[in-house]
């Protein structure tokens, strides 16, 4: 079979490739990313490439998503076009990833000072050497020490702990650093080395997230937060949504290169930090991470078939510490993986770790988290009791489902203001613009409503006079940047159509939290603080986020945006034995409140299609 | 460098080797059995091979070996004599090993029928499909089940026992078998297999020897032996004894080769008896292993050098329950191994075992057991105290420091009895003898007291005439087989000097149970049963024992001879969850009493010069 070669720009990047091939296959042999929303599909339209050079067969889907003058400079779908000649394939802005602009910051400066007892010590020992009076064995002298300092009294010790530890205590004068990890109820000795390295202990946190990796870097002699970095999920190669992915993984496909993807990113991640930061990847012992159940699935290579069919059931919501190598993480390779648990197929780790974050399970006030994503989370509780629940919110508020919707990264519309007629917007990095990120189309939604430009139903004033308002065939749009602003050099609209899918966003959410406080009884007011958590960047409007209905009407201090919780939740676990042990219980005593099954649910989201609400009553503060 | 090929015979192997390799390396990369007791030092003289065919050197040792008639037909020293041409070298059977008469019982039918709780599991669930109601994870479906079945209810589960399980459950319609071990507080999980495969569960006991290896293949079903099979310990090509070969591994030789050869020899064993007994070795799912301290460290390549210097410390004397797999024994990949944990650099985890197997801490009644090998080891006790012994022997119970002394192997002579001047014995297997082994050197020493041929003090009446005594330059010695009836060809004799050697050895034995029961003031009387252990073969004769002095004078229905006990116990831990966990206990609360540094140890040694014994009143029954 003849091979060709396909050359991938701006990234300047050549693969060989069988004939036959598909230009998308090519990139994820290149490692090269396109965008892809339906995992190879061919429907939805986002994987756009340009062949600069080389024949390539016409693209039957093409027609439908590309002008002519488009099909005429030679774009096809990645996905759907396959190699016949050799190539050079332009990849346009808008089908690419960009990390530089991901957000990966917490409520950073929550756990970094505090107390901090982390999940994973190392502890500098100077023995005493043994006389015939004291001839206790080697590993019993160390284990003597740390029961005399710190009252431990169980250890797990692997062989290879045992394995030269006699030459390393007698040739280093009995001074060594043992390197422990808390371990369900007991401690186990990760490492014993020679003389004191004990300055150098360092942890990553890690949000698994569908779209996103974050990594933070973590000194656990400290405490302090060393630095952040994101890049896209990997795995979005197989599928742009967890469901896309799980069919590829328990089709064809596999769940291996699904598991070793995100594992890739992981390492290129920590990599990047320790180079940063000149930490040698060997003295990173601990990680935590968060995330999904299904990803969370993934991450540990456990079949995630049946988490998606009826009765929903996951291998595991609580997972064993493993060690790091043992699914290819390159640590120090002793160093564990401690992965936070979930609490059932819909409600995951990153939940857990989201309540832990704000510290739900510590207080006796009543807290509540909403995380916004692709399903809209919410938690409520205390120290005694959680209950949760998750509603599909789609994908608006990450930048799916609308037109120019895309999510918070460079380029990214984040805020949108229309004062006097005049309509102004920010991008994330001050990029010219490129679509409308979640914080972005809130702002949107909000202004537009509030200068009458759509009616409370979402509907565009048709009989309004307004350059930026286009109605063709009867679909209204309104432009936001117009076609020269912006970096592809199309104009960036908001759609009626985009409206109907936002308000049906918002009003999942608020409809999820309408529900779980009524379940409980519990009325807004007698919730100390809503922790508002979601991929919406660095930006959130929380007073436009309450006047469209998405959030409660309730003073706009005890709303608080937190970022990232998932991450903040896992950092603190990392640096908390307490916190870790306290996700176990977590898991377990949070009820979830099944609303696909929940009467009231379906009344509430009906009733919240409405700009805020079709009660009126219940956002008391708004006005238009 | 130019090779030369060295062939083997009676083995028929050959191999290539190196200029200047010595007979002995050849040997042992041919893994052709040659004896050796110093070590390669040149100094034993019991490497003796015969080179057939070819070219050696002289050998300067072998003046000192061997006769001229030797010297002329070939005779070298294995270990001194280099290979600078190819050779034939016959090895003749008194350098041979053979294992076909390793004795390999213990006290067999003890604990094959009593009933049993082994510490590795296996138990079939058919589980409930999940329901909407009831959607716990797979895992947990599991957990639940062996908590309501069995009240288990922590446990650890490896990460590989998560990867494949979805699919495992809904392939085989909810029905698995767990295999479980006892691991500490806590219950592992091994594996998790699909359907009912609880039938095949087999486990293996393991007396890790210095001179040899034993292993019991039991059904872990039924508690059955099903057969047992051992070897000479392939570390003795490292040094016969444990000093030499901690010498070797603490030196340039390393601990892996030591490590190493005694895993070979452990895995051959399993094989033999898996082909033998038609069974995988992948359905052997557990081991335990009973050695002394040093042997222990060997088999989990633990350090052995410090065990052996002032202040004579282990790395560790309790160890970790590790996968079998992890040392390089080949059985299921997840069965774990466990070993008998130690209680002090000189008393090992065999004398654990051996407490064990005669149940003393399990009993309101006091018992002793003695095992008689190069150290006397002696532990007195019962389900409230146990304090123990030990006492260097020196090898002469187990045939090293005697002239002909052979271990009780095929064609030991094991009994002899003169009887109205006539001399006559027993050899194991009926073979033409070889050697005297323990067992018969006890027999020798009694009837030539009984018989008048030696006084109490163990010398040759000198004016008596006996074809079988010989006087020549005043060195004593007594004929017990003619060079004609022998396999060797030379006569089998007993010198004065073996005599005094075994004297010290009985001396030795006796005054560590005197001053042990002293210690403790509790005369022998009060102690219901003293069991006897010992490298004896299949045989010992009590009454004997007693007579020379050897054993304790009371009623011989008090005194159970009951071969290896260290097997034994190994054997009932693997069958028993709490005898394995009693293990701790009795290795952490044996006292060990010190007789070097016990000041009427040294009087009753001396005391016990004697046969029976310089004080007549000890051995009342005792009259020649």
């Amino acid at each position: 079979m003849s091979t060709f070669k396909v050359h991938f720009l701006p990234a300047d990047i050549s693969i060989e490739v069988e004939e036959g091939a598909t230009i998308a296959n090519a990139a994820q042999r290149a490692e090269v990313f396109i965008n892809n929303l339906c995992g190879g599909e061919g429907v939805c339209g986002k994987c756009r490439v340009q062949v600069a050079q080389g024949r390539a067969p016409a693209d039957e889907h093409a027609k439908g998503f590309f002008s002519q003058d488009e099909i005429m400079k030679g774009y096809v779908l990645a996905c759907q076009t396959e190699v016949h000649d050799d190539l050079e394939i332009v990849i346009p802005p808008e089908s690419r990833m960009e990390d530089s602009k991901i957000m990966t910051g917490g409520a950073d400066d929550e756990t970094g000072t505090s107390e901090y007892n982390p999940i994973v010590k190392k502890i500098y020992l100077e023995l005493p050497p043994p006389t015939s009076e004291d001839n206790v064995p080697d590993i019993e002298r160390i284990s003597r020490e740390l029961r005399k300092q710190f009252g431990w009294h169980t250890f797990d010790i692997p062989l290879d702990c045992l394995q030269n530890l006699s030459d390393k205590l007698r040739q280093n004068d009995w001074k060594v650093t043992v390197t422990i990890a808390r371990k369900g109820d007991n401690y186990r000795i990760l490492k014993i080395d020679a003389l004191d390295t004990s300055a150098a202990n360092y942890g990553a946190a890690i949000d698994v997230g569908t779209t996103t990796i974050v990594v933070q870097l973590v000194d656990l002699t400290t405490g302090a937060l060393l630095g952040s970095e994101g890049c896209h999920n990997q795995q979005a190669t197989y599928g742009e949504d967890v469901i896309s992915r799980v069919i590829f993984a328990c089709g064809k496909g596999g769940l291996d290169p699904v598991q070793k993807a995100v594992i890739k990113n992981i390492n290129q991640l920590i990599k990047k930090l320790c180079q940063e930061k000149d930490i040698p990847m060997d003295e990173i012992t601990s990680l935590v991470a968060a995330g999904n159940t299904t990803m969370s699935h993934f991450l540990l290579g456990l079949s995630p078939c049946s988490i998606r069919l009826d009765p929903y059931v996951p291998t595991a919501d609580e997972f064993p510490q493993v060690r790091a190598q043992e699914i290819g993480i390159q640590i120090n390779p002793r160093g564990v993986l401690e992965t936070i648990p979930c609490v059932a197929s819909y409600v995951g780790g990153d939940i857990v770790s989201g309540v832990m974050s704000c510290g739900i399970p510590e207080h006796e006030e009543v807290r509540g988290l909403i995380d916004i994503g692709t399903n809209g989370e919410i938690a409520i509780g205390n120290k005694d009791w959680l209950v949760c629940c998750s509603a599909s919110a789609g994908p608006a508020f990450e930048g799916g489902g609308t037109r120019c919707g895309m999510r918070a990264i460079k380029g990214a519309i984040e805020k949108v203001k229309i004062s006097e007629g005049q309509l102004s917007y920010q991008t994330i990095g001050n990029a010219k613009p490129r679509g409308i990120c979640g914080s972005g189309l809130i702002d949107c939604i909000y202004e537009l409503v509030k200068n009458g430009i759509i009616d409370p139903g979402g509907k565009f004033q048709r009989d309004r006079e307004d350059d930026r308002l286009k109605i063709e065939d009867n679909i209204a749009e309104y432009t936001i940047a117009y076609a020269d602003e912006s970096e592809t050099g199309a104009a960036i609209v908001i759609t009626e159509s985009d409206i109907d899918n936002l308000i049906k966003s918002k009003g999942a959410v608020f409809a999820a939290i309408k529900s779980l406080t009524d379940y409980i009884g519990l009325g807004f007011d007698m919730i100390e603080t809503f922790y508002v958590a979601g991929g919406f960047g660095s930006y959130l409007d929380i007073g436009k986020s309450i006047a469209i209905g998405l959030l409660p009407d309730i003073p706009k201090e005890r709303l608080q945006f937190i970022g990232n919780s998932s991450l903040t939740g896992a950092r603190k676990c990392l640096l908390s034995e307490a916190a870790m042990e306290m996700c176990i219980n977590v898991s377990r005593s949070m009820t979830n409140i099944e609303l696909s099954t929940y009467q009231p649910f379906t009344d509430e989201y009906i009733a919240a299609l409405f700009l805020p609400h079709t009660n009126g009553k219940l956002f008391p503060s708004v006005s238009y």
